[in-house]
């Protein structure tokens, strides 16, 4: 790029989108309307399913063969968006053919397969980017930047609860279905990322399909805090809401609340040293409330996977890792995989040894 | 009683109240209000806090020995409103002295404690009366209601949230001052009552208080069900929700909302045979779902407090277990019990032993 | 048209959608989508605003003079979403060309320009149909069924809030934006539709934009029931919510809760003969408070506007009256018409003088 | 009082609480706690209510004649809380024999009443206080504290809604009922006070009880500003909520949500002059939307009768007008006396006629 062309167009990165059932028209609609990108092709087993969406696009060229997409020199990048354990075999195919690779969540349906997929990328010095998308949701990356300024101070505890009557699908269970919202959004915006010794998981499977469908993740964070999940496909009522607890205010995210998403509360406990002494009154002394002021940011109104589409290209061109790297879609699997490992010995706490490098930098190899 | 005695007034029992702190009071004014009970005494170490409760309930005696209550043969019984440390000796005390008792929750600070005053409750043939002042709620009473009619149909999971900005307190943590709500709230609303196997709990102690402040428990329940209850002394806003998830309707009760409290829908999941056979779009086939109406039941307006009065005069003069038995108490402690065993072990689930024997008749006993 | 023709697809009526703006393009989406219609076009002055939408739905022919739209014999309707003002001219001149048309609400920017257009329309025997999509939503067509089925028992109130931060117009003030929608649907949903003798309108313009944009409208309704209405564009908060009070039950639409819209409350007071004799007590005693159930149904998600394109095309087809027919349309306007007078007459009741004749049959007129 | 002498003790007021009814027994608790007054006596014709409300205090003397507790000279004050149209010979009583005098809301049941009662006061120096207690919420009092502040700017508009189901009453209409809460908030809150210059009133009374129970009051504010008020005894919702939209923010007051009682939006609509150029685009180009953040201020948990007591005792002390005067009470019934001459004209504006003068201080009278 920049081979002395003169024009913007000549800039763009061509991209194909891999898979044209759920999630792909989104990707396909957001690749069509950014400047950084020239979708040029929607590639699908099912033809007719791939027409249907490059039609109603205005006409964007359609592809059956995946090998095909990635014999075309002209193609930088592939966009997957199948299912969970078809990732390994197409992402590695197109790193392999030299392409840059954003997977939809989660990365692949197995922790062995991911690290793979990343070691790969690295050796190739190719951008792997994990299609995190509520990463980029301007309420999201508000968060971030709230904690990374410190306003709320140390972190105590993190509760996620993303409960809805769902689909049961045929081979996913409620974990890995829903909780790598949670984890990526905890990863991106927690200062360590998410940086847990061990995971307890409990799951039931009280309709017998043979995976659960009511999930809890219980994940110790350092300095003796605690994030924890609750995932639920059987809640006939829908809730997405976050809380971080601080030493100095806690934030509420209530995602289904488009008036006040986010409200930061300068309300706590502050305790100088907790009375060791009893008395016949069970109400202690040396412990402070606060009861102050609630602040509710103002968001924009964006779409996030404009967000997500904008940053692939910009990591592809600066040559880094993108916000939502491999590595970090390896971080949501490994939780994942701990909790599998928890889940069958009964909800026993599983360690995570998970120590993943930094992404080695992609510079010079792109292009 | 019943000895020939013409008049109601003769057949009241007379109740002492031992304990005017923070709980005291309200029993004081249902004991009162009552057309069961006479009060016959406030009795607490504290004489100007006993004497301040006396006066304002329009003068009644005081007492600041328990002993001389015990030792006062006109007093049936005592309810106990002292802190949890003191329930053991203050309740052998009184059953010793052939007193009926009622105990605030928790029934004892430990299991076995609690173990020992059912037995010499039972071996006495008195009414051990645990205070679960939450299961005479006009709202907890219709929720056992619309199980025990199978309105619900099998339950699948049940998830309880308590949290709140809460008094971090010295000699209890979290899950010792929150979870007895939940937990006796689950055992009275429970066709088979309380009935796990085991119990996980995870907690954190972010602020060093020395106890956890954060906390949750996983109770498996026959059938694959599961129960969770979530308790926090952190969070700047207040929950008290419970869904109860059943194969035919989903029950919510949300008791901050005076509106509607509870709601009853007819939402859910049917599944035929989950196919096992997967395809390339992941969404599966053979499940249907029901979105059907929602139904909240009218709640009369009324104290619970004044319920279990009336339930503890009842049980005695019937010579019965009340409802809320010990009991019913020893088996919220037992939960108790598992979870700091739980906690102990990092988190690993602790086996439930419990065998509680149902109670034995008192009939003929009480007077 | 195409006589002789024996397939489905030839009996679809051809459909020019007039006006690409803000409101043209959902119009051309659901014609385009339903299968009772052949969308023949896009029409607007600004070629690449039509073009746009006409490229977005996958290629549809575009025409920038309506006089060559309304010469084309192959054009069986149009549809026509430009601004109010413009509504009259262009209406009159499709009729005059024989076109049945659908409009955009208000119908007209004029009640007598109104009854003009209606008038024409009957005269010609074609369908004049107004857009009240809001009839056409799961909500409203529930809230009806439910007034006829007599569950609420006679009406005594009706109150409307639709209350936003709204976008200041150029040509219409508060009320013909806005209340246009409750309007039509009190048309839609009151047993004996939007009847009233007099209108009471209050507005403020304390931004001195020349127009109001906060109102009130005050409609005593038959049997000493009323109908209010409140409209503002300056509200910070979004509130659309209607509550229609009856002798039996109590409705509560709230269309921005989208897990319970409609609540049903069997709650109310009933008065076998209030006292007249008066006690130093101010509290009276021949009223009893029902405190019943509240029941929610269940709603379908189905878009309005597929409702609006196929009742459009069925009372075409049938030569009969829309459910939201030009008289609807102008049972609106002289509520406004009055509302205008009310305000020049600084918020006196207007009388409302309209008769609107029912609707000639349009039957054998169409084809 | 008892001149001499030295402790804070005997600079108490002794106050007589007139009426044991509905608000007479919160006033006493309130008088009885606080460190300004003695509670003298409970006044009733109804010697057993008086005995109750005084035996649930801990013994306070009971009065059956008011004559006899005007004749008493160690009286300083009486508080009146019997029926409205009782308030003015009681009242007058009261003021003629040299005490100072709260009066329960509306001050009376008659504008004229009410402004003799408010002239006596003046005449004979007395402190005459409204018992708008609302005004003594901290929620009111941080309103007032907001709007002074600025940070609302000018105000555009103010819109309460106060509904439930409610008691219809024998002897008043649902406007002299809920009314003078929103009228006397309203009084109290903005810069000049609720001064309007007419008001149209909208009444129903579809259950033909003889007086309305919904109702509407529309009152134009200075500026081209307007305050609207809907009173309404039959919705099965409770809802207290205001809105006051200024140039520069919108606060909402919900007052039913505990959790975020006040909400200050920095949201709003800016016009730099509307264009009266109109296009075919009905979208209008000189305005700008600000979507800033929104800002909820703590408040203390504090029963505003307290408050309430204190201030007449201040008043009466510092020999001033109470915070809430008699002419603050006049004020209101002069709206309510237009809203009767509105619905007695069908909802036609009646012009608010009241020129109220500023209280004569009362200093030096007192004693």
């Amino acid at each position: 790029m920049h081979k002395g062309g003169c024009t913007v167009t000549e800039t763009k990165k061509r991209i194909v989108v891999v898979g044209a059932g759920y999630w792909g028209p989104n990707l396909a609609r957001n690749f069509r309307a950014s400047a950084d990108w020239e979708l040029a092709a929607i590639c699908d087993l099912d033809e007719t399913r791939a027409q249907l969406l490059a039609d109603s696009l205005g006409g964007v060229p359609v592809r059956t063969s995946l090998a095909d997409v990635l014999a075309d020199e002209t193609v930088d990048a592939i966009a997957v968006a199948t299912p969970a354990r078809t990732h390994h075999p197409i992402v590695t195919a197109a790193l392999e053919a030299g392409k840059h690779v954003m997977v939809e969540k989660p990365l692949a349906d197995d922790r062995m397969r991911g690290e793979d997929m990343v070691a790969l990328a690295a050796e190739r010095g190719l951008v792997l980017m994990a299609d995190h998308t509520y990463c980029y949701t301007p309420a999201v990356l508000k968060i971030r930047e709230i904690i990374a300024e410190g306003m709320l101070g140390d972190i105590l505890f993190v509760d996620s609860v993303r409960i809805n009557l769902g689909l049961i699908q045929p081979d996913v269970d409620v974990f890995w279905d829903l909780a790598p919202h949670d984890l990526s959004i905890l990863d991106f915006v927690l200062p360590g990322g998410l940086d847990t010794t061990s995971v307890s998981a409990h799951g039931s499977d009280p309709l017998r399909t043979g995976k659960a469908c009511v999930g809890y993740l219980a994940m110790p964070l350092a300095g003796g805090a605690m994030a924890h999940v609750n995932v639920n496909w059987l809640s006939p009522t829908k809730i997405r809401q976050m809380v971080i607890g601080g030493t100095q205010r806690t934030l509420v995210w209530d995602d289904l609340n488009p008036q006040q998403r986010i409200s930061v509360y300068d309300r706590g406990v502050d305790i100088d040293t907790v009375s060791k002494e009893t008395t016949l009154d069970r109400r202690s002394a040396n412990i402070s409330y606060r009861l102050g002021d609630t602040w509710s940011p103002a968001l924009p109104e964006r779409e996030a996977l404009g967000g997500v589409v904008a940053e692939f290209a910009a990591a592809i061109r600066e040559g880094r890792p993108a916000r939502t790297s491999g590595d970090a879609g390896l971080r949501v699997l490994a939780v994942l995989d701990a909790a599998q490992r928890s889940l069958a010995a009964g909800g026993a706490p599983a360690p995570m040894t998970l120590d993943i490098q930094p992404h080695r930098t992609t510079r010079g190899a792109a292009a």
